[in-house]
């Protein structure tokens, strides 16, 4: 790669910022970055891709949603690394490096939302922003053993936010812990349009038989742990093959938002992308449209009954990512079979739009992945209040390093 | 295993018979074969488990399409090894062993009409009945080096058939040349509804990027080769997501039907059976209804969608097979692999319900595998017209060896 990357902090910050917010606000001195594929006035988006970068002038306005932490009196400390155009989950940005893993020096961050995922965990900043289309909040969150928060879709702007597959993109956090975690939701959502309190605990065994070896009995010794915190819980049946249908159908459809959002861009400059990226981006240019339409009509169906069944367990438990993360020194191969089976667990709640939250869970002495949730639509806010109580139970019983 | 198998021939022949056909027909002293899922009068139907075997009578009749193969003048000689309940594409099975492939002596021959495949390509027999679900027939043809045709769904009789998976099941047959496969349909379906002459070939590029590395090339040329036998020819988009979820449907809709037809048995009678296939005969078990409609709903639209997409190509040309058939010492893993890798291209005439013939061409000398043409539906005879005159072009040009 011949392009002079802007130069990146160890933790994935690729640009120092210091905004300080409102004087008063819920999240008074609690500092923050931001992805760079999200606005911030005078400053150009760079998206992970200095060609893209290249073509940019700095952004008009702020995105909502950095303004609306500002006002509630977070501290802009800068812009984190982002995959190329969002559009991975390793954290692996051949321009800017690897985002250290501080949990597992030697692998990688997860992404798209790496730098945000790494800083976090390094304690750099209490909370950032990132972006999740089908797992690049939840597989850092896991990645780096921390929360991360995928919102319902559509209920936290996406304006000024660059687009991978609109049906899909939303704008998720990370935090260290659960109450912070659920602040920046209280800043965010504005709405609380679901449900009660949520009593009922469904877990996914069909999620759970997809695991290694390694992580699967201590995960589900945490789910046993988790069950005795609700009223009831359940088994919920879901077949592995409509795991595998609902990730066609999410590659399908972002496949074709991405092409038309960037296949113009692609064929047009020929920007320096790395190959796997590039592949991804162009999915959608082999895709019909009555392709696209069949896959849209799955879309519909799927995802209603993926609601219903969110509605019937009561919060649907599942594990973030199906293992630790990959070394960095992982093969092309490897790291792309160990993406497809993520999206096998992260495109449930993308394929619905719906809630979900992913807590660190101790797999081993100072190693965390992410046992999730996932809530009915527009239940966030319940699903954050879930996470601190949760949090704070697991403290008490020893599983959880409190921070 | 405990159980005392009934003794397989090593080309998969479970039972010797000797029934003359009728005095004059088409098929007049033509010998065959039917695997051991379809009735015959007086024997019992086995189904490639003993445990299945041991509580069935004799069948009251022969299935109508042995009956329509009897009057066309063949002669059956017996009846030839399945994989337990015809479930699986490997051809091994732990009772009555792995019926050779001649071609590849140290390799799996294919299933689950691995005996009718074995059979014909040793030449013991001109022909053979098997039954091809998402490739039982196809498979073994292509693993085997012979011709294999799986006809447009409901076209040929499936009475006195045992099912897997009705909503998909069809009788095929296996021959050693394209004159004989072509006979064999000539008797089998009796409407010939389908438009006239083919004469566009389209050539599905997503199926031919899923060759490993070994055979793509040589097939390949075959493609290039055999488009300059049609008036014209062009590569057919479709994205590999939608062979995933082809696959996926396929995998939920047979899955649901397979548990109503053999759940009870299972559960009751607890039979011997290899993990593998108790697994995929219980899948069906997790799947709630709720599940199975969203993918029939999805089967309608992408059934319609494929039909059209081969009514717009004439006929579609895919690999029958990702590449040769896996070593008989392949680890449990690799099969599954390796099964999993050819769904992707078998479900597509499938979930359609469309005619597919696989035409055996060499890869290396004295070594070939199948490549296949999908038609429209109804077009079968066409179809096998075509490979008649496609073996008869390719013999003359050297790339085919004439029997």
């Amino acid at each position: 790669m011949t392009v002079n990357p802007k130069e990146m902090s160890p933790y994935g910050i690729v640009l120092d910022l210091d905004i300080e917010g409102a004087v008063r606000g819920r999240l008074k001195n609690k500092t923050f970055v931001v992805k760079d594929i999200i606005d911030l006035e005078g400053y150009i988006t760079g998206g992970g891709s200095p060609d893209w970068r290249a073509k940019q002038s700095p952004a008009v306005a702020t995105a909502p949603v950095v303004k609306q932490l500002l006002e509630a009196g977070a501290w802009l400390k800068g812009k984190s690394c982002s995959d190329e155009l969002a559009c991975s989950l390793d954290g692996i940005n051949p321009f800017f490096g690897t985002p250290l893993n501080t949990q597992l020096p030697d692998r990688i961050p997860g992404g798209s939302s790496s730098g945000s995922a790494s800083a976090v965990a390094a304690g750099i900043v209490d909370f950032a922003l990132g972006t999740d289309t089908v797992g690049s909040v939840r597989v850092p969150a896991s990645y780096c053993g921390i929360y991360g928060f995928r919102p319902t879709h559509g209920i936290v702007s996406t304006r000024g936010v660059m687009p991978l597959g609109p049906s899909f993109d939303t704008v998720g956090w990370f935090a260290c812990n659960a109450e912070l975690l659920c602040a920046v939701g209280c800043v965010l959502i504005e709405t609380r349009y679901g449900a009660g309190q949520v009593e009922k605990l469904g877990v996914l065994t069909s999620a759970f038989d997809l695991l290694a070896a390694e992580v699967a009995e201590p995960l589900k010794q945490h789910v046993d742990e988790m069950k005795r915190l609700f009223k009831s819980s359940s088994d919920i049946k879901l077949s592995r093959y409509s795991l595998d249908m609902a990730a066609a159908i999410f590659n399908i459809i972002r496949g074709c938002e991405s092409w038309r959002i960037y296949g113009d861009w692609l064929q047009q400059a020929k920007p320096q992308l790395s190959e796997m990226v590039q592949a991804r981006l162009s999915d959608g240019s082999h895709i019909s449209p009555g392709e696209e339409a069949v896959a849209r009509e799955a879309h519909h169906q799927l995802s209603d009954f993926i609601e219903e069944l969110v509605a019937h367990a009561g919060v649907l438990c599942l594990p973030t990512t199906w293992t630790l993360p990959p070394e960095q020194s992982a093969t092309p191969q490897a790291l792309a079979e160990n993406r497809m089976r993520n999206v096998l667990l992260t495109s449930l709640a993308t394929i619905a739009g719906l809630p979900q939250v992913s807590l660190p869970v101790e797999i081993k002495p100072s190693v965390k992945m992410g046992l999730s949730l996932i809530g009915s639509r527009g239940t966030d806010l319940q699903l954050l209040d879930l996470a601190v109580m949760l949090e704070r139970e697991h403290v008490s019983l020893g599983h959880m390093a409190p921070y």
